[in-house]
């Protein structure tokens, strides 16, 4: 089964909303097994939404639209598709019964222009709208399935869940198996070089398929199959991913759609572990992004964004002679890296202090390139770690990509440390 | 002119990212007087790539593609362009020596694929890439124009101001009268009390017109005129933007699209003030947006994260008596913002000492509701200042509006301190 998704509305080709509609339909189409091969927009045009239902029909058996059923005279959804389809419109009693006790309940005088959210068209089953006053309709015509629901999220979200899904399910689904997807995740390796290691098996595999995509600093790759029960799905999947981490032992952090700041956050939060976090260069987006995380609050203390030299000798007691004159270390240094990483931690009395300085650039005086990062990671009764870091890009990128270093050599050591522990346990007994 | 913005990506499809690339453009679009009539989806797929491009071809006289341009084998969209229009694909040289550069620099070879992302279509402009790697391209075909761009927003977005703009105006859009905008922005009021104050001029007023929307804490209120100079735009604009200024005189300050991080760093930067931050709930989100932006390094000095109580004590000398105890205000408090944002600014030794404590919720425990948030702003030799809000919406929410009330203050401050120091200034003549 192929699906078409078409979003009506004006306002969408202006820019002025973003199709997050398109978005939440794909991954519900995709979960059906449903594979969608084309995301329409189209303007209140009736002449246009014709044209792109006459394209649809050509390439779809599914056809949904967003958009366009309220009560203005700009929705016209209803009435192109009716059009299109050389079948009339009429009201349902019930949907026309919803409109008239809202302006009821609210003692306002409805217009007649509202009559019109309660068309459907002939043969169809109409789609209670519960939070919104547009009825949608799903109807099967010639092979084809046509489901029409309203534009705003939040009563288009509930109407699909709970009424499209079972009705596709009953009329159009009946011989689809259903897809079944893990997310694998990957911190500490960018893009091509992790599809350069996969490239083999993303050449020879097809069952299960394997689709790789970066988002902000971390890799994902969902890898999907169909199968008649979740129990077969897992059989094959669980077998690729086997293949997968044995391919990128080191980088994969999670078989779950998790950030990797979610996963470092719930694990110290469960071991009792604290951390505390110096800044330069990132300027705060090392403990935004850890606080941002639910759960924080109990394993992340606080921590200095020391932007000036002065703020890194008052606050975090790194020697004048490392910042200072000609032979000095400077600023963006090894040495300055594990000073703030190990005052941090001492000043916090946390389990983990991290450090970033760098040249985030532009303008920056050290004659040291943009770019040049060190992170760096001490730990209560450890060695402290400091890692140089060559990064491109705008300055956000070279920020956000050296919170993710960093965050992927804390998650390095925790798992280190998971595999400590149970020694240590068992020296005990 | 009619375009049509074709997006290329099964990840799309699936719904794993959403287009905002397609907002963009429809935005940019607008603003250069061009009409997009439909958006499209399509995914890593020659043949579907091919169809949409023929469709496009029947309805637009721009094609601005998206996406597809990387180095995998699932880039496909030059391949299917240039089969499309029957041309060839060559190498171009200063984009093949941008990607070398990339490997050499970071010591790694190059692997073979990504000489596919220095390929252009015959008879094209190359449009060089300085963020990623993957060359665009823009062509001029049987009096239609393709555009091809990246689809990493932070490489399509400059690609389309800096030279997709210029190539337009200069090939496809010569006889079109230009559009000239002007960009009002506001802090501090929300969007639906700005519509409110602004409706009967949205409704009564059609040149120019009036388009407002919110974004990330800012409202931005776009006005666009067209006409035959910028000169007799200006003249419009201005009289609408004074009527504007006149309803919300508060609130507006900026007319031109410049965040209020920036504006608040240009001019400290430029006045030689510099501050200092404390931020309890928002966990570095307010120095982050700081040090973002660029030229804060010599008007930033530094802060302090102060997440737990015992850091509050410690780093930020809050008095034990504050925090602890059945009757003590609580960390969630003014007396605490008002210490925060002092302490920070004497340790700092800034002009300017800010400070965030509140409840972003979830899960908190000093039975204070979520979203009510204590912001301070202390001066050197003035009174501190504390504000209550109380925010309503996601942690995420509730995090970015205190750091943009906080800001505003600041804003207003900075804006009473111009009035100020002229006086003072004619005061020593």
């Amino acid at each position: 089964m192929k699906a078409e998704i078409i979003a009506v509305g004006t306002e969408l080709l202006l820019g002025q909303i973003v199709n997050s509609n398109g978005q939440f339909l794909s991954v519900e189409l995709a979960a059906l097994g449903v594979d969608v091969y084309f995301q329409t927009v189209v303007g209140d045009n009736s002449s246009r939404i014709q044209q792109a239902i006459e394209i649809a029909q050509g390439r779809a058996d599914i056809i949904l639209f967003t958009g366009g059923i309220g009560p203005t005279e700009d929705d016209l959804t209803k009435d192109a598709l009716a059009a299109a389809l050389g079948r009339t419109l009429h009201i349902d009693h019930l949907a026309m019964d919803h409109v008239q006790r809202f302006f009821d309940e609210r003692k306002i005088t409805m217009t007649e222009n509202n009559r019109k959210q309660a068309l459907v068209i002939e043969g169809s089953t109409p789609l209670a709208n519960e939070i919104g006053l547009a009825v949608g309709l799903a109807l099967a015509h010639e092979n084809k399935y046509y489901i029409v629901l309203p534009g705003p999220p939040r009563e288009m979200k509930p109407m699909f869940t709970d009424k499209v899904k079972p009705w596709l399910q009953q009329h159009a689904l009946t011989d689809e198996m259903p897809i079944y997807s893990k997310m694998l995740k990957f911190a500490g390796i960018g893009e091509s070089l992790l599809e350069d290691k996969l490239i083999d098996l993303i050449r020879n595999q097809t069952d299960p398929t394997i689709a790789p995509y970066a988002k902000e600093g971390e890799v994902t790759v969902r890898i999907s199959t169909k199968a008649p029960s979740e129990r077969e799905a897992m059989v094959k999947l669980d077998a690729l991913e086997k293949k997968i981490q044995e391919l990128l032992p080191e980088y994969m952090y999670a078989n779950i759609d998790v950030p990797l700041e979610q996963l470092i956050v719930d694990w110290m939060a469960d071991a009792g572990l604290t951390m505390s976090a110096a800044e330069s260069c990132t300027g705060g987006l090392l403990m935004e992004s850890i606080t941002r995380t639910p759960g924080s609050a109990s394993m992340f203390l606080g921590g200095i964004v020391c932007y000036s030299n002065e703020m890194k000798k008052k606050l975090l007691n790194v020697p004048a002679s490392l910042l200072e004159g000609p032979d000095a270390a400077g600023a963006v240094s090894p040495e300055v890296a594990e000073v703030l990483a190990e005052q941090v931690r001492m000043i916090a009395d946390s389990d983990f202090g991290l450090s970033v300085t760098g040249v985030a650039g532009p303008g920056y005086s050290e004659r040291k390139p943009v770019g040049l990062v060190y992170v760096g990671l001490a730990e209560r009764g450890r060695k402290t770690e400091v890692y140089e870091l060559n990064l491109k890009g705008t300055r956000e990128n070279i920020r956000l990509r050296s919170v993710k270093a960093l965050l992927y050599r804390l998650w390095r050591r925790l798992e280190a440390r998971k595999v400590e522990t149970p020694l240590e346990g068992s020296a005990l007994q």
